[in-house]
């Protein structure tokens, strides 16, 4: 369906609703194919951590680069620590010591003894680590005495041990963990390629709109979905570009969807009533590929493409606000940023305490709270209730093959973070 | 044993190994009285999706604070349109619009109807919507003619139905999601109180150190644990105050051990060798509480006060360093951020290929790779790979209780994210 023609324009519609509502699964299938990875950016060591990495990363060095001591002790030739024991003391004749990054210069023959640090490099001629618990260090004379033997290699980290020169250390894809940013620094790359992060521009129009955190006073409401939408997207791994609230005029709208942007996503204005100018807008600009999807909440939703940008028009009701933004928006910033398109939450399975129903045709995103194991639906009245989704821990899905859950079923919840 | 006394001082033991070890389970119960969330600071709604919240939200508004409709339509008196059907069309003279943010001015009397679209207020006299679909808006004259029956309240949204004004929204402790940031800014909260960011100094010491990403030469290393400590101090809700290497001199040390934190992190000189500083200087300045753990790795860790400030010995070695983060200095700083202290990974059952063991008395961190619910033992030489922690899934801890798992064994795995 992705080549479709374009959903009629609001104006065509009016106040008569949607003529034709597509599937989540439609919606899906025509948003999988707009989107791939962006292209790579470089960032220092420093703000890798969390982002994903766009080209292999291959060692250049072995490491460690020489040999090393594993633990505190003697470097000794091994052969020479033979018969050691505590009732066979061997004397050693220190000669010198190797601290981490201040090598021993001269070499250790048998019956010698370098004193090592763990990290330490091993000096020549030596083979092995006597550890310090196996040696009397107040032996007379600058000499110790070994109390044990110690085979050849012991203690002994091998150069390249940990990483060999040509390694492959990490695949593209790769969400960098901290320890994955310490293995890069410990190579020597102080800089390297990432998918570039998403530029998503926000849109939200409203008249009846107050800043964000503004007392709301006569008719007009506090902006909600502009700080939740902020959030969200930084959550996916996008950087937000809002420029304060649009007004429902028709060059305003037009002007924020022509902007610099890989995502726009405009808030309110997305279903089919008089004052809905930004579907007609994204037909005239571009492919409005998706107007009304069978779920609920969200179906006044729309998707389409304006040049490169990928644009969504998000119902202005806060939930179905936030439940469009997790079903498309996020998904495609999420893979645009080169994460995996799944949701970022958490699934538990639990029993519900009553039925959800759904009618087939159409799926249903029900919020739930959780406790013990039971999953307790909200009432369903009120899409419009922001509130129910900081009282909730969570949604259950209702696909549209399906008529809903019987008290006391086994669902899927996921739990929002 | 939180007032127990501290431990020998290193200079005491030197190259003899810790004479005693503390417990992992001695050590949370020292560490666990030491830390409670931090004060709070203000913040704008731009910065708090994230953040913990350190007072209650309370809405001094209702939401929304008048009635509103909540579908588009057309505002009339629900009784007048008794009887009304597809056959028996009931005529209503449309009398203006009602606009979300603009409202009609007038009142709404029998027969009478105002359009409405979603989110406008409903007009006086008006108690119900019916909705577009049960229009007729051709009929002619400035009549429409309604096609259905509502009943009173159908389809408007009371003042106050999604909050009432003095509701707590949130609690203190709640970690605020995207949506609860969407609430706040809805009942007019620009600025809210959250808990302080704890401040952490990162004190990276080790002469054989080059700074971080600087190609290995000679017998150097690049610091691999500087950048792995910043992002997991950021991961746990920390910001990290770094400020270069430190040379293993007693001077430096403990200038950097005094400097202004809420935590001080020092990597590398937490043993008992010659060049391990740190536990000296700590005990010389303030208390080392628990210095030498029975585990695996990270057994050469410390912790103790300098005034208000916790210090954390991590050991030199990548693994140790990453393990012993993850055991102490991790849940210290999640608990000061007012974060709850458990482990930030997903955790998951599977069943091990080989048998892990570990001695009784001491736990041991395993690190492992997961495939398809089966659990593979990285090979257990080499603490010092941090290699290791990139190529493992995550890691199984057994217990100092327990002498390991026999192949075939479920067990728990704590996934690296």
């Amino acid at each position: 369906m992705s080549h479709e023609p374009s959903r009629p324009q609001a104006a065509d519609v009016r106040m008569r609703g949607f003529s034709h509502r597509h599937t989540v699964s439609e919606a899906l299938a025509w948003l999988d194919v707009q989107v791939r990875p962006l292209g790579s950016e470089r960032v220092s060591l420093a703000q890798a951590a969390g982002r994903v990495l766009a080209a292999p990363i291959v060692s250049t060095v072995d490491v460690p680069g020489f040999d090393r001591a594993t633990m505190d002790g003697y470097a000794v030739v091994a052969s020479s620590t033979e018969g050691a024991g505590a009732y066979s003391r061997l004397p050693l004749a220190v000669i010198g010591d190797s601290m981490p990054g201040r090598p021993f210069d001269g070499a250790v023959t048998a019956g010698q003894a370098v004193r090592v640090m763990t990290g330490a490099p091993i000096p020549r001629g030596a083979d092995a680590v006597l550890p310090a618990e196996f040696v009397d260090a107040e032996a007379h004379g600058g000499a110790i005495a070994a109390l044990d033997a110690v085979s050849p290699g012991k203690n002994v980290g091998r150069a390249g041990e940990d990483i060999v020169r040509g390694t492959q250390l990490l695949r593209p894809g790769r969400v960098l963990r901290p320890q994955d940013v310490g293995v890069i620094s410990s190579v020597g790359i102080a800089e390297l390629d990432v998918v570039r992060t998403p530029h998503v521009r926000l849109v939200v129009t409203g008249n009846e709109l107050l800043a964000a955190g503004t007392p709301p006073h006569g008719f007009h409401i506090a902006d909600a979905n502009g700080p939740m939408l902020a959030a969200l997207v930084e959550r996916d791994g996008g950087t937000v570009d809002f420029r304060g609230l649009v007004r429902d005029d028709a060059d305003a709208i037009a002007g924020a969807l022509l902007g610099d942007a890989d995502v726009v996503i405009v808030s309110g204005g997305s279903s089919v009533g008089l004052e809905d100018l930004a579907p007609g807008l994204v037909a005239q600009h571009g492919e409005l590929a998706v107007h009304g999807i069978a779920m609920r909440p969200s179906s006044p939703t729309g998707m389409g493409r304006i040049g490169d940008r990928l644009v969504f028009l998000l119902p202005g009701n806060p939930v179905s606000s936030l439940c469009a933004y997790d079903f498309f928006a996020g998904r495609a910033i999420r893979v645009l940023g080169g994460r995996p398109s799944e949701w970022p939450y958490r699934a538990m399975r639990g029993r519900l305490t009553r039925k959800i129903s759904s009618p087939i045709g159409r799926l249903d995103y029900a919020r739930v709270t959780v406790s013990d194991g039971m999953v307790e639906p909200l009432a369903v009245a009120g899409a419009s209730m922001l509130s129910s989704t900081t009282r909730a821990d969570g949604f259950v899905i209702v696909g549209d093959d399906s008529e809903g859950f019987a008290a006391g079923a086994d669902v899927d919840v996921w739990l929002y973070a």
